[in-house]
């Protein structure tokens, strides 16, 4: 406390992030990274542009990288919005589209950093309680007064929600932005982005950190109707003139590119995670069912904490919430095939 | 305009960058950067880190970089705070130390992002005239309601306000911050970091992105007291876990390392623009004193804007501000010794 300090400042309640531990040796399965390098392409672009330039500001636009991802997802360049990270575009959503006196709606067990931003922001919300199997109900957010957020699939649940529901969701909130938060997206099936141009209130977030392998470069982008998109980018204009750098922009660039190559990473990640929830169920383990590169699980009779506990100690991390409804439950995220073995080992001795 | 934009999208103002021509050939002396590229050791840091653990987050909160930080600045590490760019240091202080309800005091000539950052956060602010010569009236920053900002040496005046006026503002706004921009200090006398031991409301803000020719990578950083900077930290943490790339760590780290290359680079944008001065002053131009790496200057018959324009033609970009008071200046940035004669060569096309 300060006296110096704003009121933002002193209402403000901080994300936490996962831990970062950077010992060697350590198994991090703890912040949903991707256990695979990014491509080597991403990695040449980098180095290149590493030593061209660096003097001279970024593109404050970056033009050349909405117009890629644009062609990707068959929209217009007008349709994408780029920033730091998916946390920056979220940050950012928020201001532009919530306001202080409507009160806006997510699910009680969720992104975590949701309430952090409504606090910031001072942006009224309430939870609706996720069902009994932790799905989404969708008619609860059903005209709401200042916009709905929810990610797809759910975190920390990993469970995918249709896009027919989330169709009915945008339809039922005809005056109020809906953002679709698909961190996750490339391990599940369908993209929300198709009802981008039929519902003009529908906002899809993405994020470079988990499917391409790049959570260290900072790279998030925004898909809706260019109303939409240019009121992120007013705001961003009015916060910080070039929120990525020259690297994460051509780092990115290339990114996109190698499809092939981060076709068969994804594929990888998913084969892994369906011989992990096979491996677990036969030990004990309720795992919901995962449409992202982490799982959500719980055993029946070693409690959540004491599992995370007992793992960290044997140089594993997991990510552990000490929350309601949640507070027996652990997230994994998906490394490879050579670390969730290492997992089952040391699960085994616990479990024993 | 949209139904969807919140009220502060609907009332900011965008801040509009100086024009990025991508054109091959062209002489870019219009946003101050740095004409020499940055110390080879960035590039290989930056290489390196490219290679390895891209796919993992960075550092959330960069200690490493902030200690090295600290040791060259004489202050413990909780005194310092690192963003992307200052551009967003200054948001986030804007956000962490001004309140809607309490008016703020910068110049009216000045960096004009301050006027987009307050109306984005709704927060008031009065405008003080510069006096006649353009140097700042200390007296009119004393006992402010809500708290100061200005750069020193002012932007794109390039006047340098000596440490005992910037002393007796903080001391005449003890319950206030004052928030002391010094983006171009490196090329001036004394940082007011010296003061912040004794002045626990200044706030001191510096970028790598002019006298580190690092406007490519986007690091800007605070330096100030502890309650100050945990403040700044509190508002960083409910926006964005990460806001430094693992590139830009790495990079940022290199450079601070390499003081003899950036002391030396320094001297010689430092005896470009003395010659330049004169230069300029032989041809009828009057120059403002400049403590930074450009200059601020009027012709006695040709019109500014005519200058701009004409030197635009002949593929030099400068910068003209069509603002009241300074509508008959440009401002020029210092580029390398043959980027000067070039300019000279144009300007003698146009004066003669």
């Amino acid at each position: 406390m300060s006296r110096f300090w704003s009121k933002a400042t002193l209402r403000c309640e901080p994300y936490v992030p996962g831990e970062q531990l950077n010992q060697p040796g350590i198994i991090k399965l703890n912040t949903n990274e991707n256990p695979y390098p990014p491509s080597p392409a991403v990695v040449r672009a980098i180095e290149k542009e590493a030593a061209n330039s660096l003097n001279l500001y970024p593109s404050p636009t970056a033009d050349q990288l909405k117009k890629r991802i644009a062609d990707l997802h068959g929209l217009k360049k007008e349709q994408v919005f780029v920033g730091n990270g998916s946390d920056e575009v979220l940050a950012f959503s928020f201001m532009a589209f919530f306001d202080p006196d409507k009160t806006i709606r997510f699910p009680d067990i969720s992104y975590s950093f949701y309430p952090v931003y409504a606090r910031l922001f001072n942006i009224p919300f309430e939870t609706v309680p996720l069902q009994e199997d932790f799905t989404i109900p969708k008619e609860a957010f059903f005209q709401s007064q200042g916009g709905v957020i929810f990610p797809n699939p759910n975190a920390p649940t990993s469970i995918y929600l249709e896009l027919d529901f989330i169709e009915e969701i945008a339809a039922q909130n005809p005056h109020q932005v809906v953002i679709i938060d698909e961190a996750y997206i490339d391990f599940a099936s369908e993209s929300a982005v198709r009802l981008v141009q039929d519902y003009e209130n529908i906002l899809v977030i993405q994020t470079m950190s988990k499917s391409k392998s790049l959570a260290g470069l900072r790279v998030g982008y925004a898909l809706g109707n260019e109303d939409l998109i240019s009121g992120l980018t007013r705001i961003k204009d009015s916060f910080n003139s070039y929120t990525l750098d020259r690297l994460a922009i051509a780092g990115a660039e290339a990114a996109f590119q190698a499809t092939d190559y981060y076709a068969d990473m994804t594929e990888k990640v998913k084969t892994t995670r369906e011989w992990t929830i096979s491996a677990l169920n036969q030990r004990g383990f309720t795992v919901l069912p995962s449409q992202t590169n982490f799982i959500f699980t719980t055993h029946e009779t070693i409690p959540a904490e004491e599992l995370y506990e007992r793992l960290k100690e044997s140089g594993i991390l997991i990510r552990y919430f000490n929350k309601p409804r949640i507070e027996n439950y652990v997230r994994i995220t998906i490394g490879t095939d050579e670390e969730m073995q290492q997992l089952f080992h040391q699960l085994d001795q616990i479990i024993k």
